[in-house]
């Protein structure tokens, strides 16, 4: 079976593959580099597309040298990565991490489901006795 | 309309209205606070019921002010309440920042759902080749 030609999607199932065998502290990583509002918002800019260091400095009164510090943070969580084009070498967004964050969190999913569920059926109990109130006011 | 009875309710109401009009940087103490393997090693155990500091401390190899500190980060989150009950103010797990991060991953849901369609075209595109292949061994 041969994979030449198809390099890009290789090393994306390499990459998938390495996903399952991931130690528990890498969503250490993740975490820790989602943990700041700079760090959202340049994964916000880039889930528009690609984007240079510069590109992403812009919207932010950082200097680059902070911006790169914050890109190393997020490269190192695996969170974005470089394409290989010259020069500019824009940084992609990667969603592999966020996936394993949304898979942790599906653990905890019934907890808020649950709380919703009881709100709901509060606010049907509250509307049940305004109706009967209403309706003795009325009589009254 | 009287409260007064349902104060549990009533104080779910306020933190779910509070959860509303939180600002961002609220996401930032979440991430830190989730940045930890003991501190999720916690919220699992808290997710199969309540438990004291003791119980908590239990199948960790800390000591119990170590896991004290670890409680007040996640208390400060807004991940774990205590209960009233005195004595033992037994924790437990508060899921509304654990939505707020949910709310947060789904703007980015497509990029993992993209990658696993690509995928899914890749790996039928190479079940197709083998066909072929085999049919072209057999002729020859």
């Amino acid at each position: 079976m041969s994979l030449t030609g198809d390099s890009c999607l290789y090393n994306f199932i390499v990459m998938e593959l390495f996903g399952y065998i991931k130690p528990p502290e890498h969503l250490d990583a993740t975490f820790a580099a989602l943990a700041d509002p700079t760090r959202r918002a340049i994964l916000a800019r880039l889930a528009s597309g690609d984007a240079s260091v510069t590109q992403l400095a812009e919207p932010f009164a950082m200097s680059q040298p902070a911006i790169s510090k914050h890109l190393k943070v997020l490269e190192r969580a695996g969170l974005i990565s470089r394409s290989r084009e010259a020069q500019r070498r824009p940084r992609r967004l990667e969603a592999a991490p966020l996936k394993d964050v949304a898979d942790w969190l599906e653990n905890y999913r019934r907890f808020w489901t649950e709380s919703f569920d009881r709100l709901d059926d509060y606010l049907q109990k509250l509307q049940t006795r305004e109706k009967q109130h209403g309706r003795t006011e009325r009589r009254k």
